[in-house]
C-alpha cells in the first residue's frame, strides 16, 4: 500500500475517531447534567456523596456490557472509577454549597 | 419531599445515568475497535504509536465541543488523555506483535 493509501485510509479512520469523541463529549455533558442533579438531591436529603453499594451494582453491570461488546472489562472499570471521581468531586462541592 | 418520593426522583436519575453508560460502554467498544485498526496500520507503515501533533488537534477539538455541550473542557483533558494512555498502550502491544 503506498504512503498516500496509508493516508487515506489514517484519516477515515481519524475521521470516524472524531465522530465518535464527540458523542462521547455530549454524552458525558449529559451523564454529569444529571449527576450534579443527583448531588443536589443528595445535598437537600443530606446524603453521602458517595455511594459504595450502587457503584459496585453499576460496576458489575458494565463489565457485562463491556465483555457483550468487546471492551476490555478491566479498561471499562478505570473507565468507571474515573468518571465517578469526578462526580464525587462534583457532589462534594455542591455539598459545601457551591453552584455546579 | 417524603424519603419515598426522593427515593423515585434518585431512581429515576440513576436509570438515565444507567442508559447513558451504557451507550459509553458501547462507543468506547467501537472507538477502540478503530484504534486498534490504526495500530495495525501504524504497525505495517512503521509509524510511532503516538502522534503528539494529531493529540494536540483532538484536544483543542474536544475542548471547543465541551465548551459547547457544558462539559468542564479540563475534565475533558483529563478524559482524552485517559483514553490515549489506553490507546497507546494498544499500539504498543501490537507493534511488538500481539493480537489484539
Amino acid at each position: 500500500m503506498s504512503a498516500d493509501q496509508h493516508d487515506a485510509q489514517l484519516a477515515a479512520y481519524r475521521s470516524s475517531i472524531d465522530n465518535i469523541d464527540a458523542a462521547l463529549v455530549h454524552l458525558l455533558a449529559e451523564r454529569f447534567k444529571i449527576t450534579k442533579a443527583v448531588g443536589r438531591y443528595k445535598k437537600d436529603a443530606a446524603l453521602a456523596p458517595a455511594d459504595p453499594g450502587r457503584e459496585a451494582l453499576q460496576l458489575a453491570r458494565l463489565r457485562a456490557l463491556a465483555e457483550e461488546s468487546g471492551l476490555d472489562p478491566a479498561f471499562t472499570e478505570k473507565f468507571l472509577k474515573f468518571v465517578v471521581a469526578e462526580v464525587i468531586n462534583h457532589h462534594q462541592r455542591i455539598a459545601e454549597g457551591e453552584q455546579l
